[in-house]
């Protein structure tokens, strides 16, 4: 518990306001945030406006029809007032009634959120579990989707961070059309940084967050939705739990004619409208390129050390890679040291893999040749000194040496 | 439906990024995003930090000391990710479980809101109607107190915006802690230009937003809940529907030891630690003076040119003021000629009071005498061409009259 004190001997008179304080520059290479390119980060210093203003229906016209792009959605596309993980909870609570059967493919720690948050809701749960760290076998969709009648929805993660998965969706996309049933996709990790065709697989409902690969600051969740859901959730039989999650009065503010839901948080819809822009001028392929070819260089320097990716390699997510962490070394010391010395954050296992594995981002703005070299030498510096000898010049020439026919990266 | 047209064709490279468009800046004078100080808006550029670095951990517990300060609470005092909406749906679904009674004193807008959001989560609601405008009659609540049993929370909003209430407190939470039942309280609009005293009104879930008497960006809720309201939620028989506004699983990431929930929003944690800081420097009975003292002098203003306040004189909210449009005016013609040629926006009524009443709002950066007159200024202007005769002069000088006994206003 804190001391509490009351104003009045908070501060006297004479004290200034404390300076903001000046909080380490960190090369961000956890599982986001992402670190965040100033032009985005100005973005958001635009004097205050209206939520109903015509000037910001403006601004949210532009952010819907950027992300209809970034996503390539022609179906309702918007940014939700809360992480990623309100977007998951948006979705399920939208479109799923108590009782109602949903099949979720379940390969990791986000997956298992997922159930836990439709079980919440009261709906038929078909948690449809694989091995961790591997791709999800689509054949046994097909079977559940042959055994179970009037399957609502089905929903998997596009990127499993926990373990590093990068999952295929034709297949899945083509099951949920054959048998008739909604499909929603996690893309947290994988939007901006991986080409999704969302009109293209016949996604009904695909959410993110804009911390990851997007580069913006965390607290918005763009989504987009199909038409086809969006009449489902119109003719549900009865109101979802969630009014503040609810996506059809959401979609009432977002499309004429508007109706008030909450007041958006202005700030970071500038943000994440420049940064849709940055995106797009970049291009998603060659975005999706940038992000492979930093993940390649990274896994090379990683195997050269002797440090092996949890993923195999056909199904390797680039924004994310796990990597177990070798026998007998300490892992509280390298994140700390890293962080402590060298001023880099990696990311941490989780669930099953906690304490097992490292996760390292590059996503966004982190997604650059200066922080794999940065990280190789960090790693290369710290490892020996927990006993796991490694030789770091090596290392760091394998990971350029996998750029030579690169040349465009960033 | 926007035009989509994809990656390719969006740019060509040698268009360069659109620069942020200068929106215009506006007198905010509405029900809200009022307007952020600079010292504030400059609080979000810190370069962006992980959820769970030690640095960063230093932020969130300063934050949470300083809204214990400020709300005058000793209990779990946290930002949640999302608008004031979601701090109303973090209480009501994290407390209330299906057929749990919640007295709901309802009179105005937000109430109703309220009302709605526990009816969806299954609670057993019991709705305490009064007339809009009026303060709540507490007399009725000792009734329904004493006919129901097994009262697991009464709920009131503490500035009703839509009719422009101040509720008294005292009363209302005498009885709940006679009756033994939790106590919720909506200070979205009121906390931070009101004094409020949770541990001595005995409050047991306070909850509020970032965009109003704060003086942040919108985004952020922030809440303080009693440890006996965090007991209640720990033992719950089902976990509640939501799973992104579970209280439990928030508050494991504010308080020691720390689990990971949601990526919290950075930058706007920096803004709102900022803003409390200012809040406290100020002092709380300082900008409640503040705030009292430039809405009596729009009272006086707004009377003089014959317009009348919804609210009674002896419980009129300070932050936002209702008025009656006079028969005759154009309510539209009213407010776009006001944003449009003077930059000043004020609210339109809502629900019962659509069409009916402008709702001005003084609040945080936006409480200042030379937007009192700028308001009045407009108005004297704008009335009379829609055949409503004022005297401009008369009605600035009347609200001028009201400080000559305040020097110290802002």
């Amino acid at each position: 518990m804190q001391e509490i004190t009351y104003i009045g001997d908070y501060m006297d008179s004479n004290e200034s306001l404390r300076e903001t304080p000046i909080l380490p520059e960190r090369i961000l290479l956890g599982p986001g945030p992402s670190m965040v390119n100033p032009i985005i980060m100005e973005a958001m210093m635009t004097p205050m406006i209206g939520y109903l203003d015509p000037d910001f229906m403006d601004i949210i016209d532009e952010v819907s029809t950027l992300l209809g792009k970034a996503y390539r959605s022609s179906g309702t596309s918007m940014a939700l007032t809360g992480t990623g993980s309100s977007g998951m909870e948006a979705g399920l609570s939208s479109i799923l009634e108590p009782g109602d059967t949903v099949i979720i493919c379940a390969y990791g720690y986000f997956c298992e959120r997922m159930v836990e948050m439709a079980q919440r809701l009261g709906a038929n749960v078909v948690p449809l579990r694989s091995e961790w760290g591997k791709p999800f076998p689509e054949e046994s969709l097909e079977r559940e989707l042959k055994h179970h009648r009037n399957v609502k929805m089905v929903s998997a993660i596009h990127g499993e961070t926990s373990t590093g998965i990068e999952q295929p969706l034709n297949n899945i996309a083509a099951l949920t059309e054959e048998y008739e049933t909604l499909l929603m996709v996690d893309a947290v990790t994988t939007f901006g940084g991986t080409v999704i065709e969302t009109d293209g697989l016949g996604i009904d409902y695909i959410y993110s967050a804009t911390q990851k690969c997007v580069g913006a600051p965390p607290g918005l969740s763009p989504v987009s939705l199909s038409d086809r859901a969006l009449n489902s959730i119109r003719s549900r039989t009865q109101k979802p739990f969630s009014w503040y999650l609810d996506l059809d009065l959401i979609t009432n503010y977002w499309k004429k004619p508007r109706a008030y839901h909450h007041t958006t948080p202005v700030s970071l819809i500038m943000a994440v409208r420049k940064s849709l822009e940055m995106m797009l001028k970049e291009g998603l392929e060659a975005r999706s390129k940038r992000h492979k070819d930093n993940a390649n260089a990274l896994i090379a320097g990683l195997e050269s050390m002797g440090l092996k990716p949890v993923a195999p390699p056909e199904h390797r997510l680039a924004q994310i890679t796990p990597v177990w962490i070798p026998e007998g070394v300490d892992d509280d010391f390298v994140r700390s040291t890293l962080l402590n010395e060298y001023n880099i954050e990696i990311g941490k296992g989780l669930g099953d893999l906690s304490g097992k594995v490292w996760r390292i981002g590059l996503m966004g703005e982190s997604s650059k040749k200066a922080h794999v070299l940065a990280l190789l030498n960090g790693l290369g510096d710290i490892l020996p000194n927990t006993g796991f000898n490694v030789n770091k010049n090596t290392a760091m020439r394998a990971a350029e040496a996998t750029y030579t026919a690169v040349p465009s990266n960033i």
